[in-house]
């Protein structure tokens, strides 16, 4: 097994520098060490820079050109995939310590172009929909099938502005009242400005070794315990329906398995609209189906609650440069469970968990860390 | 070490069929095995055919839409690149059976649009040249330190085309006398338009498993011996000279010791221009620096040679669907260390290399392959 011995990350937002300037700005203690192998978490350097072949140019850029490199994909799942294929990469002994890099610079376009560029993950005849279309899907048949009240939902977004104002790396570090959530402008109905994340630039980077070396470079490395991958069908229209999401649910049961663990002490969730962290902490075994909306009401999934989800803020105040968070993630889980991770501090953080997940559910991918192997 | 147990193929060359049609054609034979991952090898799915997210919308047309799937990109170099994290993938024990996918479809787009996104692979500050230009540098340079006559690199077409010709995959299955090429039309001086790669769609595959697993699979699995990839700055004038490539010499020494070889019977070489084959023949040892020409014009390199070079055509002649090419190079090795070439058959075949490369020489991946472990 393998863990995360350091980390970098930029501030997540709409930033003035260019994708290489933030590759710099995440990377610039981390190339100290005796790199073997560069990984770039990356979907649409081509549709949103014009820049093909981003992972030979961000290490010339970096002055580490001697070293290998390659991009991996997977759309909002790319950092999930670009973990588990350094990983494997360490395993496989094709590497001794490989950078993970995940970044996107997406301010370059406007909103529309960028809703219309990611649009293109769905199937042609589907792209009438969009994913912030497909959330208040779940939105509604979500509140429908189990009596959960509007506000339930807004909740997350009050719940992860305020984690997210307590973090510096933060896109949104602004607290929001409930109200000001349900009165933000509509974007699909019945969902609101405040419940989607915004668009954003931003790097974050993870440098990664085989367990055996890690002491010698923390005395508190961060331990991969396990890996699950998922894949589901991409069709819309294959669903059976929106409150669940089969690849998040086949992921993490791999994850928890491999990991040995039956209970995390906090997780980051992909919640690119507020909605799916709910049907995600259901997706993932920490409450029943359709009991996940009373854990927000309850606070038990706020920073001082019994499991709190989200402490960086989520995508949804955080920001979701999309090769970047599930990278970010992986930061976050870091720095909590070494105890640095400031005001958001999780009490006890001891084990996490993180779903990078693509498309709709398309690809999930779960993580769960640790401080012991 | 893992091991290549089945293969698939399309025709390459400028086909009506859309990019799932042809992963399709590449894969029917395959998806009867129990494969529990999927690798895509593709670039440019989203500037090419406004396509995101290829590799989940493929395994869902595939029907294997419960298989994780990620991409994996590095330019014309992903093949490679593919072909070491499946298996990275393997050994590290993630998956048991993975499926390679390598596809592209690029006749979508008109030529000088291809060329313009390729393009988008230099710095920005160097956009002004292109690949096929920087070849033509390399020519002019060879030429003149080596006192190499023009001919010898147009022979490197006259052959492949020759090899070509005899394979049914192929892009381009028609000889070309020297004449010919000499006289085919500019493309850039001095190197003209039978000496460069045509503007290919087409998608190849192959079945991966583990070493102990092999047998079980085929009688005749084609062990990978060893893979060695390495980078180069991606920057034009960076680069002491146009006449090697070190990303190719040290990936190439990489590939040799960990596959505990030092003599080969073939190679596939990223032949995107007559004079990259040359020059990537002395590249990875075969030939004194210098001297690559000479092995050309006195048929060492031909299919009745001492070391066939290119005998499934090359880039040259078989196409350069950007993501298949690495694939491709890998069916090759397949086909011939069986002894499943048909007309292009080497003989006694028993050890083959392949080198997967991305921009002018910034990554290289060459990988060993033979008829035992």
């Amino acid at each position: 097994m393998v863990a995360i011995v350091d980390i970098g990350i930029t501030r997540f937002g709409k930033r003035k520098e260019n994708i290489f300037e933030l590759a710099k700005e995440s990377t610039q203690n981390l190339l100290k060490y005796n790199i073997d192998f560069v990984i770039i978490s990356n979907s649409y350097s081509g549709e949103f820079n014009e820049i093909s072949g981003i992972s030979s140019l961000l290490t010339t850029y970096l002055n580490i050109d001697n070293i290998p490199s390659l991009r991996v994909d997977n759309t909002s799942g790319s950092g999930g995939s670009a973990l588990l294929i350094a990983k494997s990469l360490l395993e496989a002994k094709e590497a001794n310590v490989v950078l993970v890099l995940g970044i996107e610079k997406m301010s370059d376009k406007k909103t529309k172009e960028v809703t219309k560029i990611i649009s293109s993950l769905l199937p042609h005849d589907e792209r009438i929909a969009s994913l912030p279309s497909l959330a208040s899907l779940s939105a509604l048949e979500y509140m429908k099938k189990f009596n959960a009240p509007r506000e339930s939902i807004a909740q997350v977004a009050v719940k992860n502005h305020y984690n997210g104002s307590l973090n510096p790396y933060a896109h949104i570090q602004k607290r929001v009242t409930l109200e000001e959530v349900l009165n933000s402008p509509i974007i699909s109905e019945p969902l609101r400005l405040y419940e989607y994340t915004p668009i954003s630039d931003g790097a974050a980077a993870v440098v990664m070794v085989r367990n055996e070396d890690a002491l010698s470079y923390t005395s508190k490395p961060v331990y991969i315990k396990g890996i699950g991958t998922s894949n589901y069908t991409a069709y819309i229209s294959e669903k059976e329906d929106f409150i669940t999401l089969p690849a998040v649910v086949h992921a993490s049961k791999k994850a928890f398995r491999k990991a040995k663990v039956d209970k995390i002490d906090f997780a980051e969730l992909h919640d690119m609209a507020t909605i799916l962290e709910i049907i995600q902490s259901e997706d993932i075994g920490l409450f029943k189906k359709g009991e996940g909306w009373k854990a927000v009401m309850e606070g038990i999934t706020s920073l001082q609650g019994e499991i709190p989800i989200n402490p960086s803020g989520g995508l949804n105040s955080k920001g979701h440069p999309i090769g970047a968070s599930g990278i970010a993630q992986a930061v976050e889980a870091f720095l909590q469970i070494r105890g640095e991770a400031g005001e958001r501090q999780v009490k006890n953080a001891r084990v996490g968990l993180s779903l990078s997940m693509a498309g709709y559910g398309n690809s999930a991918t779960v993580i769960i860390y640790g401080d012991e192997p």
